[in-house]
């Protein structure tokens, strides 16, 4: 391939990516399912404009990295420590039930498997797709409804953000137990090894960063230094610990979360993220997923899928929710908002596609179960806040990470 | 090469260059040598930590393209267009003067060449490096002194960017004469067809941002289409014209630089180059530069070119500038603040690498003429302006497209 031919396929797929991005939202669903949408209409399987390559593999790599990276970032540390015990045990009952239930659903399609055989690890590993609510469709919800900072909205996202720390230590155990090389003590200790290092050399860069943007409050350094060691942690960790890039690159957000200009970090990344990377990773998914396996078994299984994803986190979350003492509208809202799937269920997928532990075909699922996720979450908890005082006050109403440009305006 | 190595290669290459690059602003030296110099110290020549790859290739061709694109944006058509007449002349000027001594003293090292064989266009291109002023750096040095609205600032800052497209124009023909395959008289019609096309092209996309950046100001749709228009427009130049992909992207930002979010634009095109692809684009330089090949002979060269260099830029522009009527000290201001050289210089080095129009020597003497008149113009400048009252008020002092983070603290 020339060098000049991936000029025509990066215009091609961010236009393609805005265009249905934006269609999307005007249908009230996440410009997410756009993307992929545009990547899966402009690839093989429909037009054939753009073909996947090892340089679009590549930015797409980059482009998983960078929204991982987004997600520690946009972590308040703070947050979750107050809100911490009740939010805790919303998030791991939002774990543990869509991931029995979602490999209890493989099993009853495609039979059972001895624990520790190949068919055993793609059913738990569809299970684990199950797991991670999305921290961006769930603010984002909130926020448009204005009760984004309210009891319930505070437990919703503080939950959402810890069932993504815990979705992605699901994530890297299952991969790493399945790597036939490594055994599963090995694993656990190397795991555990990942996290100390981790965490001293999460000390040591927090302090750095503590300094720099201290001493140098948004200068470009900070943002490029902390880019710097999302690239480094996620290479670590797959390089040496074997455990997903993701991992690191999200880590390295932690990491950074709480120092002073952790938002002008993230309105950086978020800038590099959404003009270029963003969009061909998310058209990558499109452009890789195939529909010509779609058998109506594939499709009965869909709807399967997206039924134990919605109801595991709305049993799991909400019963939690209740024995908290929420009332009984309270705890349905709780189940309700952790319900949204987005980008951390397509990045699992992902993940799964490419250590072979899932197959193309239930992308389209994982697509699916985004599309209703995001569209039904927003109207259902619009139908239960009905008739409440927003509890935001217009300036606490946005945080500006989400929506860099508006801070920008 | 795996994909996880591509996160080594970037951590190394953003920390090291901007480390270099700041410890090159510390120096007063422009950024961009520090880039340069820690391509060059991590590349083969010295640590060898980063080899040269075809994916780091590639996002160093992007980098260069965003770059020409937002120098494109930074342009300002009414400024250009006051002071156009004496601009315009000044650029003539700055550009045949340097064109032709550059030649000639690559004729009085290697010997004079027929016209149309290889040496002459080895010759035609040595002086044809020297032609473009760096808009960047001139204006920046204008900047630090408040003396960038003035008449001769202006004059300057017009000329630079009148001498921009000259210089682009200049490129243009050199490559498309050089290659073998097409007639002198097909590579005209070409690149008038492909002006012509784009003028057309540029009246349609010109009306449709402005209606997108009426009806959506600050979207982030209009930043995203213009990269697409930057990189279809790239596209097209080298795939259908034969032209350098540099100038579809620079056309690109002229076409977009009066429409009314074209700052807008150009703070998301600033972010995502200077996040990665810039740093990538720059230190790549360095990654291929050699330095084994510096005989003395070589050395010996370079000091001759950048003595043509800069004298070429302050004979033609400052006795134009006299002819105009400015006084004999204000000629000189224009003739020293034409002589800066900056990116644009690297970038038809890079591309005149590519066609094999250069050999990476001079690279070296390239670097060596950044270096030099960057540091030497804001020290002459200030030399000259001594005892002046600043024409800038502070508010008109900065334009902040070039430090967007100022405009953002």
């Amino acid at each position: 391939m020339e060098t000049i031919e991936i000029f025509k396929d990066l215009a091609i797929i961010i236009v393609a990516a805005k265009c249905f991005g934006l269609l999307a939202g005007k249908l009230h669903a996440p410009q997410v399912v756009g993307e992929i949408i545009a990547g899966l209409i402009i690839g093989p399987s429909v037009l054939g404009l753009v073909a996947q390559n090892d340089f679009l593999t590549r930015m797409a790599e980059i482009g998983v990295v960078l929204l991982m990276f987004l997600a520690g970032l946009e972590t308040d540390i703070r947050d979750l420590l107050k809100t911490g015990p009740i939010a805790f045990l919303v998030a791991c009952a939002g774990v543990f039930l869509p991931l029995v239930m979602g490999s209890v659903l493989y099993g009853c399609f495609y039979g059972w498997d001895a624990v520790g055989t190949d068919g055993f690890y793609r059913a738990v590993f569809i299970g684990t797709i199950m797991t991670a609510t999305s921290v961006s469709i769930t603010v984002q919800s909130l926020r448009e409804l204005g009760h984004l900072k309210g009891k319930v909205g505070t437990t919703i996202v503080s939950a959402a953000i810890i069932d993504d720390v815990i979705g992605i230590i699901v994530l890297t155990f299952v991969i790493g137990f399945k790597n036939p090389d490594s055994q599963p003590g090995m694993v656990i200790v190397n795991t555990l090894l990942f996290f100390v290092i981790s965490a001293v050399l999460g000390i040591v860069f927090y302090f750095f960063f503590k300094f720099m943007s201290n001493r140098y409050p948004h200068h470009r350094r900070t943002p490029i230094y902390g880019l710097a060691l999302c690239f480094l942690l996620s290479y670590m960790a797959e390089k040496f610990f074997g455990i997903a890039d993701i991992t690191g690159a999200y880590l390295a957000g932690i990491i950074l979360c709480s120092v002073q200009d952790s938002k002008y970090i993230a309105r950086k990344m978020d800038v590099s993220s959404y003009m270029l990377f963003g969009p061909v990773f998310f058209a990558s998914i499109g452009l890789k997923t195939t529909i010509d396996g779609l058998t109506p078994e594939i499709l009965l299984f869909s709807l399967c899928f997206i039924l134990v994803a919605l109801v595991g986190k709305i049993i799991g979350c909400g019963l939690v929710a209740k024995l908290c003492r929420f009332s009984n509208k309270d705890s349905l809202k709780v189940g309700i908002g952790m319900m949204t799937r987005g980008e951390v269920a397509l990045i699992v997928s992902q993940k799964g596609l490419a250590v072979g532990m899932m197959d193309p075909v239930y992308f389209t699922s994982v697509i699916l179960l985004i599309m209703v996720s995001s569209i039904a979450t927003p109207i259902l908890l619009k139908i239960l806040y009905r008739g409440e005082t927003p509890s935001d006050t217009p300036d606490t109403k946005a945080p500006e990470v989400l929506t860099p440009e508006s801070a920008q305006a």
